[in-house]
């Protein structure tokens, strides 16, 4: 009690927020939309129902900004930063293509597929998933442009890498039911060596 | 009623399950799975719903059936004969990849999408559609062999047209709320292109 009681208030609040965030990713990857209510998220994060409803209104509300909150997170502080990476060539990009492939395979790419599945025939949730799709597929593009190196200025170079999205955010579908790991393996690899093809040259090397 | 009376029993029955079948898939795409009853099914195909029980005792039977049957004719029936497909060579690697990506982008894909997220969360179906998709999958990879004309002995060919069939489900999942028919067009041209370099020289031309 001595450590909350030196906790400012606000803090406390940002921490709650937090954990509610967490844990309705969690509830939205393993129960699916149907199974994630605010009661269900509120009890795994230890925090009453009136409290999640203080800082989420409406269920929609605490989906939406829990698949965003998780979303950037694995964007700015969950991928090695461009230092990390291998210098630009075959084992940069193949590191960098396992890198969003990873993204989209985890329990977050689980958790906004419910989301956006649920949203196709739930009006008010759609236009939120619709908007937060923009938002982070800028993002997601920006941050692939970066590690990979180049410059979408180059013919066919912006076209590829949203190819490259598209690629995992199919085989995070593959990998919905069953564990697709080692066919996967097979698909990154060919996948980087196309890519690399595709993009040496415009990387100003 | 005189073509009634001069259909046999079986023709009839054979139609009925046919209806049954393709209102099945309409009414996944439409409504979700949540929306898709058995009721609802019935009433859109014109049947009682005890008839529609009599061919599909459960509401997974008729699912799993309907998405089957409709991927079937698809596959068989739906595209042009490779007769149709313009000689081997760039046209033809692109007119083949657009028509993979029309499979995954319409009616039929948004249906089988609703299912595979359903059975993630339900186990009596998720043992269903994992066998369900395994025979789709191996059916349509074996007819986009046939299509691009190229042989998997070659290194590579196998995963190239696997990568081929993992981008166009994540293009039908990007396609799920808004329409991506504008970007998709660039995604398909590139991918085309690059598909096109990797298999040539294992198609003997």
């Amino acid at each position: 009690m001595t450590t909350a009681a030196r906790t400012p208030q606000q803090d406390r609040s940002r921490a709650t927020r937090r954990r509610l965030l967490e844990a309705a990713v969690e509830c939205l990857a393993e129960l699916g939309w149907n199974g994630s209510t605010v009661t269900v998220v509120a009890e795994r994060a230890g925090v009453t129902r009136g409290a999640a409803q203080h800082h989420f209104p409406t269920r929609e509300d605490l989906f939406t900004a829990a698949v965003e909150h998780v979303t950037a997170e694995r964007l700015t502080g969950g991928g090695p930063g461009t230092g990390e990476l291998p210098p630009p060539g075959p084992a940069r990009t193949e590191a960098v293509v396992e890198l969003i492939v990873r993204l989209y395979t985890g329990p977050l790419f689980r958790a906004a597929l419910h989301l956006w599945v649920a949203a196709a025939t739930e009006e008010p949730l759609r236009e939120r998933i619709v908007a937060l799709e923009n938002r982070v597929g800028r993002e997601s593009h920006r941050a692939a442009l970066e590690f990979l190196g180049v410059d979408e200025g180059a013919a066919g170079v912006r076209e590829t890498v949203q190819a490259t999205m598209d690629l995992a955010r199919g085989l995070g579908l593959a990998n919905l039911l069953t564990d697709d790991a080692a066919r996967r393996r097979g698909v990154v690899r060919q996948w980087s060596a196309m890519l690399e093809d595709a993009l040496r040259g415009h990387r100003g090397d």
